[in-house]
């Protein structure tokens, strides 16, 4: 329908081609160009391309934009972009399904560059499930191909009256129409569409039907079965009426600032991956499931919506069984020699024939065990289901898990649940309330698709007790009862509960270089995860890769692909920034200390079996840890950022 | 695993290129080199690459044998080639589903050379559903290209011990390991497969679980949507462990005898369709379904198992409200200009998400009156459902319409059906019953996996009055008692109760040529389709095509395409040898008078209502048809061909 060709002359200034004054005037004509980040003039730097695809959807346009060599140098790329694109584009107090809201899907400098596991892409937007700041990533193929493609950022804004698709290739944008894959599954959308654009190496990221009808939690599929999963980024899609994003770059190649050494240290980084156990054993042959037995050992894996910490069918959901019985093939990102990836499937019995990628870990869990589900071709049947109509997994396991201990409460009755018995371990329940939730189909489905804090509250009776969300996104796999740094980590997430922005358990389970059941030094141990994972996410390496990629490799990295130098420290500041600018950008949103808690099941009652029998997070060591977390963080005790703290970090104009 | 590289000689040859004589001794006996047909000598006719790829899944190997001219004259190609490899090299009276059985893979002169619609790809076995010969074909480009790769026959015969595929590219064949694919659904199983091979044009014959389960039933999928769907196929497949066939021929070119006159044909050809109403407007528009309605308006839409002629839910399933709601989108096989294709997708609704291409005419009236369903949403799932699992939909819908009968006649109870209600009309109960048939999940899947003729059987209690069967194959979406060349068509049908091999409600009911209710001259009007339907369908064209490709222009495509030459009569002949030899596998197989006959229903119960009210096709009636056929034919009386006839037609070595 619509479509633009895009600037070289980035580009070509990088590659210090001279242009003549009347071919820059003429493409300045052409582009209504502008420079983003507050500095007049572009940068030269390696491992971006330079470039913000904007389209907006209300008025069929598409222009560029270009970054700054401040902004850039500022914010590193993926989550960094993200907060920075959010506090400036994104008002507060918008509806996250109006059409007000942007998508912004942001890249890192290292992807692309053959830096190995480079791969994971930001989306940044207003999340429908919370009501505040989202940011969620995808792996696989989908980050990398934008970048081919042409652009560091691309940000879609407004709202289509009718479907459409976009068609990125090679830095051209077409806005194009959708009405025959409105209504399809997440699957059927891919095929079709590599089908209509003939090439099988389009990339796609894709909603469902949870997405088109606008369910709060509703997913993007990317990459065939790689998810932008928490937080209904879906929902804003498909209330922009937008299907899919399709993109293509056929020119492979990322300029970077020192090719040489770049390709050395990518090799060094190979040969740590392919020589350190974890890397090389654990994620290879069990993926992220590799914690599902030790979790249950270490007696923090919820179970039942989180009334214990065991789970009595662990065995059937092991990573061995799961191994044996239904993995398929193993496969990976794109220069990633880890190859975590693994496809299941269901070869017996009444789901023969289900396939998914996955489950992960966090999957494996919310739809066995937080459901009382010990059954793992349920599970993968249930995980493939989530992924077609394209609807987080955590979040649906959760809220199935809620149902279900309302229901075993008397809260809910066979009258709620177009006769379903939604008991904790009923199979067919799980299956049934997935295909109702995940398209709003009957009371079932209405109620479900509601989410758990939602849910909670029309339903009353105490049930906030129990209803297990931070800021309204419901927790993944650790109870914070048996690990204590996790409950912080919940508590401090901007988008609500969620246990990637920093993972304690190898230092106080694991390592146990900080004592666990203590309180003191958690908050520095979580603030400096969360800074290093703060700039892991931006430069958009996969947190599995750390491994090899480690910290202290990252400075060389980065200056070898982008040709900035940063110092240890200077990059845990950027890494401080970013999460600070996170914390604005939810501020904004209205959150503040009221909602840095934890459910009341956390803080109240004690785990009443396994190993972690006994503990719970009370509220008083809880309060500790967060007090010393914004004294750390240099935020009011309201948690709201200082305004010397924002000087300190160099954060203007929010 | 194994690998054979494929001679260019014939192609070399018939391009007129010279081979040395050490050339030539080196690719015998690289080739071991075989010429069939019984003849010394390869042709040097276009349109045929000459060759015959054989694959033994028993002892992994892989040979190629060449064609000869007198091979390919007598019998064009498809059908032809299908009857006459089964009659030289499948035993009678072995197990279908054994090691001995062969799938024989057979395509057309006209197909890949530019032809408009020659797409029509033949697959020949013996039946484990009938058990009879088999024959089944289908579109889309799975054909054409198989020719493409290199060959006009594929013959697998043996049996693997662990699941593989067949990998077919440019000439050589691999045989290749499966067993991370079986399991999967057809769908899935083209999805992995295409990006396991890396090329989106790759097509792919596979089956889902229904085959490698052996339901007798199965169907293959190719070309993404497209089935070689009758017959049980697909349990051969399943039965040699061969999950999939993957081809690919990237030289697109096929040699012809008068290059320029093919062009010129093909393109008046392409007017006459763009021209004719039904080709350029009823197919574009709603497929095979357009005859939904006026069938039902002539009183012979079989409904409820055959117990009437019309269905009252007519209007909810009919051709408009279908392309109006459903379709989303008009596909086509190559080279096609009508583009019947349909692909259908529901939007609203429990069964939202679900996409099929199609449903055919006969799928809608299988899945829908047949069952007494009168919801497109419900069809088009059931549909999409038979795809995934991989089995036959005129079969399936035959085979839950007739258990419903026998559970409304109280002959079945919910003790047998596992508690469905499997009454007419219960949408439920359908999509249930496919799912468990599919994989004979339960009581009801092992029942209704058995199809009409065995589940009749197993009954007892006069249930074969109503088993609506020919041979063991279900009839199709005409009551023979509304449309009498029908029935005597369904009869003599080679491979049972099919629609396909010739069609005479143009002549009995639409244009009339032939009086309605009588019975004289029927046998020599099915005759006469049946032998001319035998050419079409071993040239390769679609019968769709027909309107245009006309039978009048067969002789002059065939002769710019091959170089022979054959007048109208001579091909009329070479399709009496065709049916003839088909007919002489269905007599190895046991085939005679006692088999062609029609179900009593049919013979004996008026249609009850509707315009064709108060007829049915009396056995007097019936046998008079059947004796004239006999005699025109020259079969002897108990309906096998007489010596004088197979010498007439030049069969010998039967």
């Amino acid at each position: 329908m619509f479509k633009k060709g895009v600037n070289k002359l980035a580009m070509l200034k990088r590659c210090n081609v001279k242009i003549s004054i009347s071919a820059w005037h003429c493409q300045i004509k052409l582009l209504d160009f502008t420079v983003l980040g507050g500095m007049d003039e572009m940068f030269s730097y390696g491992g971006y391309t330079g470039k913000v695809f904007r389209v907006n959807l209300t008025d069929n346009k598409v222009s560029e934009e270009h970054l700054s060599g401040k902004l850039v140098e500022k914010h590193l790329g993926g989550r960094g972009f993200g907060a920075y694109f959010f506090n400036k584009e994104i008002k507060p107090g918008i509806d996250p399904l109006g059409q007000e809201n942007k998508l912004i899907f942001s890249t890192g400098p290292l992807m692309g560059t053959g830096v190995p596991c480079a791969v994971k892409v930001n989306l940044t937007t207003k999340s429908p499930h919370t009501g505040i700041y989202l940011e969620t990533m995808a792996s696989g193929y989908f980050g990398p191909e934008l970048k081919f493609a042409g652009c560091d950022v691309l940000i879609v804004e407004g709202r289509s009256e009718e479907p459409v698709y976009l068609w990125i290739k090679d830095g051209e944008v077409e806005i194009k129409k959708a009405r025959h894959l409105w209504g399809m599954f997440t699957s059927t959308t891919q095929e079709f569409l590599r089908r209509e654009l003939g090439d099988l190496r389009v990339q796609i990221a894709c909603i469902g039907p949870s997405g088109e009808r606008l369910v709060k939690f509703a997913s993007i599929i990317a990459s065939e079965r790689r998810a932008f999963g928490r937080g209904g980024a879906g929902a804003v899609m498909g209330s922009k009426k937008l299907k899919a994003i399709a993109v293509r770059g056929t020119k492979r190649k990322i300029h970077v600032s020192n090719p040489e050494r770049v390709k050395e240290l990518s090799m060094k980084i190979g040969k740590i991956l392919k020589s350190t156990p974890i890397t090389a054993q654990d994620y290879p042959k069990y993926g992220t499931n590799m914690s599902t037995t030790v979790i249950n050992e270490f007696g923090f894996y919820p179970t039942k919506n989180f009334q214990s910490g065991v789970f009595s069918g662990i065995k059937a959901v092991s990573e061995g069984k799961w191994r044996n019985e239904f993995v398929v093939k193993d496969v990976s990102c794109p220069g990633c020699p880890i190859r975590c990836g693994k496809i299941s499937l269901v070869r017996e019995g009444p789901l023969t024939g289900f396939v998914t990628e996955g489950p992960e870990y966090e999957t494996t869990w919310a739809l066995g065990a937080q459901c009382g589900n010990d059954r793992l071709d349920v599970i993968i049947a249930a995980d493939s289901l989530c992924d077609m109509y394209g609807v987080d997994t955590i979040t649906a396991g959760n809220t199935i898990g809620f149902a279900m201990e309302c229901f075993e409460k008397g809260l809910l009755t066979k009258e709620d649940t177009d006769g379903i018995d939604l008991r904790f371990g009923n199979h067919h329940a799980i299956l049934k309330a997935i295909h109702c939730m995940a398209i709003k189909q009957g009371k079932l489905g209405e109620m479900l698709s509601l989410g758990v804090r939602d849910l909670s509250s029309k339903l009353g009776h105490g049930t906030e007790r129990f209803a297990i969300h931070v800021k309204g996104l419901e927790l993944p796999a650790y109870d914070p009862r048996g690990v204590w740094g996790m409950g912080l980590t919940y508590a401090t997430s901007n988008r609500g509960g969620c246990h990637l922005k920093s993972w304690t358990i190898g230092d106080e389970v694991i390592a146990q270089t900080v004592p666990r059941w203590t309180v003191k030094g958690k908050a520095k141990l979580v603030i400096r995860i969360q800074n290093m994972r703060a700039v892991f996410n931006s430069v958009g390496i996969c947190l599995f890769a750390t491994k090899g990629l480690t910290w202290k490799l990252i400075p060389e990295v980065l200056e070898a692909v982008t040709g900035i130098k940063y110092t240890s420290d200077e990059l845990l500041g950027v890494g401080e920034r970013i999460y600070t600018l996170e914390r604005i950008a939810a501020v904004k949103c209205g959150v503040n200390k009221k909602d840095d808690t934890l459910p009341r099941r956390i803080l109240e009652e004690p785990l009443p079996e396994g190993p972690a029998k006994g503990k719970y997070l009370s509220l008083e060591n809880f309060n500790y840890m967060l007090n010393e977390y914004y004294r750390l963080r240099g935020w009011d005790e309201n948690g709201i950022p200082k305004k010397e703290t924002l000087k300190r970090l160099g954060i203007t104009n929010v």
